[in-house]
């Protein structure tokens, strides 16, 4: 495995952008675009400048090792993770070469013909999961839960700080950022005790989680070790896992949420690599309890990016409804993949691991509208009079993550998802 | 769609077999296979013999619209099953009318150019499934286990005779019959309230279910309606659904089991059409409680199959543990399509999802080792004077299922696995 590539802090590149701009030269994210309906292409994103990598290999501007022009034109990114980590840090470093503002050789005119505006492009699901795996492992969201639904004095369940408590999520149905939600319908029970009633959510809500997505995958039957588990990890994505409360309550025992949840999940479209990352590595939370084994790590394993929720009202109004940071999980990715790996399942590269809602410790970084407007008993005050405990149809989501230093920001762009009618 | 595809029961083929055959010609599964190593090619199996359709193609001996010779060199069936039920349909005929003992004009030589003996050959997995549903639709089997860990008196949790109670499952860590289990290492707490401990599973257990994989799948957003779903079944495999008990009870709440199942599942190695069981046709159990609409079918949709699960222990003894039948099942497999796209989910070609344990009324018709030793408390008998209440290393699970009529049986081969020890 080749060292960690970070960029130079203080690089710039000759593509302009604002210095807040999610998209510094030291991100280089990896996304799939496409042209009014022509062939799906893989790009990154430097500024707004999105930029065509399949034209970049055509044209010989750029030519790394182990990839072929072809290998530019997918429908997902998932053959390139498959080309392992030291490949994309190769082409990642190369993209950076290219663009960073000390290339005097590079054809900017030759470059610039591959070079697109946002509104030109469409940005399809990034990868394609194999499989889909949701972690639980905020603990603020678990004892926020555990106290509504439970018992306030044993709000975390005794497992809890144990192990990264998770289970297996609906891959098929995970979208991308920009797709219209359609509110589900389904089984519920309107007044305790009765028959359930069939129909339209009357609860649909949010969680704000960030996903992994695997890069290099394990044999059946052969764990990933802790201190191993970034070499798995590729990169990270922001996921929505939209949630339907009335249906899961009624539905999720004993064998855990299905119908509520697999309706649709949405990412956000940028691929931003675990590399881009590391300089924001900070300590989790230290365990309350004494952790076995395959579950300690002895470096910082958590990761300073802040989360915000935007909750678009049908009259335009953007209302920020969440501050939340995803420094506050309490299980870290690496050991939510030595967890899963521990009995030998296998990862496969392409897979997603969310890591459960990330809400922090005050009530303004909950990270769903249950714990928000804490069961529906402190309704949202919006902007346009209205009020919200669960959401409306009209209702967009927006839903951003970044990490900043005193130099630039690594965002992830927007994910983003407006409610329309139940069919 | 075109009608459903009966061959003539009286029908024989040209290839000499047993009556007792799980694979007569009214039967035509679909299966992959390799020679020593060799690429992977769809083959059929009729009686003892196992039919290289590649070659067939090859030799223009098959000849089917819609089929490539190279459609028929693949991993798995998945390219074929997206080809259609219609397609599937003629293909199937075409085999059927080609081995049928009335055929004059076919040239036997150059057939049996294409048959291997079943010892010649690997079995492969026949379907690589991008998303696995589990559910929990035999009532005995809910309420053996609700019995034992909650309450004899309300052993069905409410919402149970309501809906298709399901999970997501772990579709990367399912492999074909005679893949060699690895007892799975997990946490699991020794004695009540003291802190968890982590070793290899101590109770490892088998579950007896039948898996229905996904022909054609549905637009996410888009239900499919119970008068519908067999169009989109293309047909049934044997499914063991491996389950370590003491992991499972440790993790399992609130969000359902994740490490207890997804080490691994075992398949059966041929798809067996859903076409070849419809004359096994029967009435399920009646519905206890009024179905919500989208649940109620004007027709049978159960399958009357027979379900044995062999135990072989070390010294080579077969014991036969649990005699059971598919036809048992609350909720037919229509109304578990129903219910898991009714909010939208949309099914990929492929899918698996399997039908929880098929436990029957009589303790000799459980269908795991939980039930059938009772918790532990009736350990079982084996041939070579040692008891079972789960799995011990070297232990080998056969399972078996067949529908029978006065002709001929519709069987699905083997369903196989042996436990080693955790590495």
């Amino acid at each position: 495995m080749n060292p960690v590539l970070i960029f130079d802090k203080q690089a710039k590149s000759w593509i302009n952008y604002d210095p807040t701009t999610d998209f510094p030269i030291q991100n280089i994210p990896l996304g799939i675009f496409s042209i009014s309906g022509g062939p799906k292409k893989v790009c990154t994103i430097i500024g707004d400048t999105i930029i065509d990598l399949h034209g970049l290999s055509e044209y010989r501007i750029l030519n790394v090792a182990l990839f072929k022009t072809s290998d530019f034109e997918q429908d997902y990114l998932n053959p390139i993770l498959q080309k392992g980590k030291s490949s994309l840090r190769e082409l990642r470093k190369d993209i950076f070469e290219l663009f960073e503002s000390g290339n005097k050789f590079v054809n900017k005119d030759l470059c610039k013909l591959n070079f697109y505006k946002r509104e030109e492009v469409t940005l399809h699901l990034p990868v394609k999961p194999g499989n889909y795996t949701d972690f639980y492992s905020s603990r603020e969201h678990a004892t926020n839960v555990g106290t509504m639904f439970r018992d306030p004095a044993n709000a975390l369940l005794p497992n809890w700080l144990h192990l990264p408590v998770a289970y297996h999520g609906r891959a098929s149905s995970i979208v991308v950022s920009g797709t219209d939600i359609i509110r589900p319908k389904g089984q519920m029970v309107l007044n305790e005790g009765e028959a359930p009633v069939f129909g339209p959510s009357r609860q649909l809500d949010i969680e704000l989680e960030m996903a992994f997505v695997v890069g290099r995958g394990n044999r059946l039957g052969h764990p990933i070790p802790v201190s191993e588990a970034e070499d798995h990890i590729q990169g990270l994505l922001i996921f929505n896992d939209w949630s339907a409360r009335d249906i899961q309550k009624w539905e999720y025992v004993p064998l855990g949420p299905f119908l509520a949840k697999n309706f649709a999940s949405t990412v956000s479209p940028w691929l931003v690599d675990l590399d881009a990352l590391q300089s924001f590595k900070v300590q989790g939370p230290v365990p309350e309890k004494p952790l076995l084994d395959y579950l300690k790590q002895d470096e910082a394993s958590n990761y300073d990016v802040h989360l915000e929720v935007v909750l678009k009202t049908s009259n335009g109004d953007e209302n920020i409804i969440c501050r939340s940071n995803m420094k506050y999980l309490y299980w870290s990715m690496s050991q939510q993949l030595a967890h899963h790996t521990v009995n030998g399942c296998n990862m496969e590269s392409g897979d997603f691991c969310a890591s459960g809602t990330i809400s922090g410790p005050t009530p303004d970084s909950f990270g769903s509208l249950l714990e928000l407007a804490w069961k529906g008993t402190r309704p949202l005050q919006m902007k346009d009079g209205t009020t919200r405990t669960f959401l409306q149809d009209g209702d967009t989501i927006i839903m951003r993550a970044y990490a900043q230093n005193e130099s630039y920001r690594i965002g992830f762009g927007e994910c983003r998802g407006r409610i329309i009618p139940a069919l």
